[in-house]
């Protein structure tokens, strides 16, 4: 058996871990620290540690892994819901610096192959390094947000597409028509076949192992481990490359093949084995390859690419997404923020080093072109949307829509009419007579037990953007908000917390970070009664500067009793009045008294 | 970098998947399929699989990482509980077959150094193969449970140490006083240092990940990976092997460094990367480097060996647990348990044949070996323990002691106090008047929030066998169920269910493997005002043959109101009334009404 060097595999992971853990005190994708504590360790600069033969496995695995784990995070429903202008930023943000890519490469005199691999990895954009800037800068909710993350993802499978296309034409080796057609019908044989696996096979054995009995999150580990390797060997045998069927099997490893949790807690561990083992292994002896004399020998190519990489982008964004109408500032914003390159491009450039189609200068300008392009999405993208904000252009969009709200008594009535004059409003209540009264008022309402998954099934809970619990009983209410959570995803969840002593505390409602119904605890009984009775008045408030809801309930409580219910903005738009929400000047509180 | 042949790979996976299952399904363990898989698909028969770099790498990573694994699961606590009994059962199940597996191989003309591999490996106790069988047995609340994993434990440890001496030796080759001096001071010098570095430097670096805000799982799951390959290292410059250094990285990450929910999550993705994928390669390989051919040239050494191990394990156990004053027939049904070998001697095993110690016909007789004495357990353990049971021998016994009940009500008081006749009984509550009407009653009682784990812990939840939830709402109840389960693993867990329309259902009672208290939906305030105003009868009625509680409610609640509270069994022992319980003959059912 080879001896495997513990010290050597111990220092990699370490330095990987300081890198990354640097890298993301400072708002940047840990990949960056990774890189460059690799070239710093590696050979280019300090040469402390070097390459080894285990360390290029446990790497090969870890991509393996880690475009599985890309494609597990890739929503089928998120990909159809991509809007028009997500496509276009797409298309503009991969064609145009992909030509520059190409043809700086064969204007310094490269090879076709590997102006094509370069096309590709400047076009590429970075999903992970986004979502964690969006939310510092608080686009989550905002339009932008939803066409960087269709943009991106369109972006990566468009890179995918075309780097098997390639794939393949590299190891047919000659190029006559012949050999491009078997080379064309084994790709696509390949995404015909893996499709159709993933859609038809994948449930039936979801099936077969609930069948016999195996449940289990290490057992589903160890499958989906098993489905990931054979697609990445389907992918080898159809002449394309082993991460493009990882990809596959990670996209087809989905809801409704595997149960919710499973999936989620399996996805959680390819997560860790990756992104937390494997893949910074990957991304360590990247750096390990880089030479630094590409400054001195090829100082205008890296700078030319690194031009092409962010000028195309930006630009190329920018000038298609004009037909959206969206306006040319709101693309320029769009390009930087999809400038950033990351994972897939520093893979697809390992790829091209290793099959000897890049040499280590052009590996060496890619990756020099991952950092630099990296360390100016927050930069850029920070000026952008400020100077966005500053104009009133940011805006507001969220493709989740509606509430779903747990409880039709008479409060939750109330509340859910006002709501759903302007937002779609399902209700769900174990008491079937609550359930026919809604549906008298014309609301639509389910019944079913909260603390199941088929009623929120029902609900369309994935679609919701929003969750309401307002039984009269605190733990039902932090029981389905957390059902919403782990099962749903459901991204806001407000509670109704009962005043009754000895009941659920403020703990559990972080643990699952809800926020509190009327930012307060409330007899939901007694409310109820007044409003079936109709024995309550309602009433508006204008308020003129910011305040917490909280401090509106203490300034408004002290005297009279009042249910504050709604908060109406400057449009006419109502929202729940709960715990971890500000009102602003010019806002309107409904409340009934 | 070097090419990674995925096919390798995948067909080993799919194939250690296959065996595993397999075993499983016939009650194994799964290294068991393993190993079988690996000697008919390798070399030895088919020959359609065998061993490359990668798998060599990868099962050598899958070894550290289960051996940290066995590490983090073993508990200093029970390792501190553990008995006497447990102790002679080790040392005697360890020392015997030692002896005879050493002089076996001395009498066949191997070398000491041989001698004392096949010793250790023929003295070893698998851990993993037993808990299984413990439980299709009945046998978990059981003396020889405890005794057995008790003995397991100390075993194993014992093993490891001699393992590590030897290893030490083998590396200093030279055998003169001074060498072995400096050998025995480097292997102290590390048990020493990881010791220390263990109890003091890793609730260090736990409250540094605290403060500098790690708290995600990834991030503590990589700087797992690194101490447990940091103490691999260290091992190894101490001339030790890695393993032991994973295994001693295992032993110190627990409890009290690590948060409990973060530890129990990552122990989970360390379970899962071992013994879901890294392991399972290692013991399909370990079956491609058995040989058939003992069979032809070394039956008799073979025949030897493995009846050595078994008659050694069963006799050596036997003969050193007479002390215990446990009887003989107890002492062999430890020994039956204790037959079996499993990951650790397949890897010290695999440890000698890579370091050229012993040959691969050695190797693969300890293959068989391990195969064999495996095999024998369930069959033999299952004859010994009905033997023992028929002669009413089978002595019950419980580590964890006493009664956490949440909720001192007066209906909990009055169930308490009767408890608390034979056991230590804990309450907890969040109203000051119920704890302190505890207090006064003379029962042990504590103020605080049941839904926290502060309360718990102030409770000595760690330690308590049963866990008993009576508030008047269902839903704290389960909560604090669930938290007793997943955080304190408090193995038995009786929860009241109120009668309420519209609450938390039996479906969330079967997900955290709760018992419903007085077998029935109880209205806890009702009988709570019985209780303390003195409006209630006690009665006692005893059962006649075998009935379920569930039966035994249909029966006696039709024409009257009746809580049934305890069950007295023959010996005066009480017991709470619940729904996952059988009332046997003889035995008294205390109610009121």
């Amino acid at each position: 058996m080879e001896e495997l060097s513990i010290v050597n595999l111990l220092l990699v992971l370490f330095a990987a871990w300081i890198g990354g853990i640097t890298a993301k005190r400072m708002g940047f994708p840990s990949i960056l620290g990774e890189l460059l504590i690799g070239i710093v360790l590696g050979p280019a600069i300090l040469g402390v540690l070097d390459t080894s033969e285990a360390l290029n496995i446990l790497a090969e695995i870890g991509i393996l892994f880690l475009m599985a784990y890309i494609g597990m995070e890739i929503n089928f429903k998120d990909l159809g819901k991509a809007s028009w202008a997500g496509l276009l930023a797409a298309i503009g943000g991969f064609v145009v610096p992909f030509a520059l890519g190409y043809y700086t490469i064969l204007a310094f005199g490269g090879t076709e192959i590997a102006g094509l691999f370069v096309g590709i990895a400047v076009g590429v954009t970075s999903l992970a390094t986004k979502s964690r800037i969006l939310v510092d800068l608080k686009l989550l909710d905002t339009r932008i947000a939803y066409v960087l993350m269709a943009g991106a993802l369109i972006s990566d499978t468009l890179a995918l597409i075309i780097f098997a296309g390639i794939i393949g034409f590299v190891d047919a080796g000659s190029i006559d028509a012949l050999g491009l057609g078997w080379v064309a019908a084994k790709a696509i044989l390949f995404f015909a076949f893996s499709g159709l696996t993933g859609v038809y096979l994948f449930p039936l054995i979801g099936k077969l192992l609930t069948k016999i009995k195996l449940t289990g999150r290490t057992a589903h580990f160890s499958i989906m481990v098993i489905i990931v390797l054979g697609f990445a060997e389907l992918a080898e045998l159809a002449g394309l490359h082993g991460i493009l069927g990882a990809f596959m099997g990670g996209l087809f490893i989905r809801d409704g093949v595997f149960s919710r949790p499973v999936l989620k807690e399996v996805t959680g561990v390819f997560h860790d084995i990756s992104i937390g083992f494997l893949a910074p292994i990957f991304f360590v002896t990247a750096g390990f390859h880089v030479t630094l004399e590409v400054f001195q020998t090829d100082l205008a190519l890296l700078v030319l690419i690194i031009i092409g990489a962010v000028v195309g982008k930006i630009l190329g964004t920018a000038l298609f997404y004009l037909p959206s109408g969206y306006g040319w500032r709101e693309g320029v914003t769009i390009g930087t923020g999809m400038n950033g390159r990351g994972a897939v491009e520093i893979i697809i450039a390992g790829i091209g080093l290793q099959m000897n189609i890049i040499s280590q200068e052009i590996f060496s300008i890619l990756v020099f072109m991952a950092i630099s392009t990296t360390l100016t999405v927050p930069v850029l993208l920070t000026w952008t949307t400020n100077w966005l904000r500053k104009r009133g252009e940011l805006v507001k969009q969220d493709a989740r829509k509606g509430y779903l709200v747990l409880g039709a008594n008479p409060l939750g009535l109330y509340i859910s009419k006002q709501l759903a004059q302007q937002s779609e409003v399902t209700l769900i209540d174990s008491n079937k007579d609550h359930v026919n009264e809604a549906l008298a008022q014309g609301l639509k309402a389910i019944y079913g037990n909260a603390l199941k998954e088929d009623a929120f099934e029902t609900a369309d809970a994935l679609s919701k953007h929003t969750f309401i619990a307002l039984t009269g009983n605190s733990e039902i209410n932090l029981l389905s908000a957390q059902l919403a959570y782990n099962s749903f995803y459901i991204p806001n969840r407000i509670v109704l917390m009962s005043p009754v002593e000895n009941g659920a505390g403020p703990n559990l409602l972080n643990h699952i970070e809800a926020s509190s119904l009327f930012a307060n605890k409330t007899d939901m009984s007694a409310w109820s009664y007044k409003v079936s009775a109709g024995d309550f008045k309602e009433g508006e408030e204008k308020v003129d500067k910011e305040m917490t809801t909280r401090d509106w309930v203490k300034k408004n409580s002290k005297d009279r009793e009042v249910l504050p219910i709604l908060i109406r903005d400057g449009h006419g738009v109502k929202r729940p009045f709960h715990y971890n929400d500000t009102i602003k000047p010019g806002e309107h509180v409904i409340y009934i008294q």
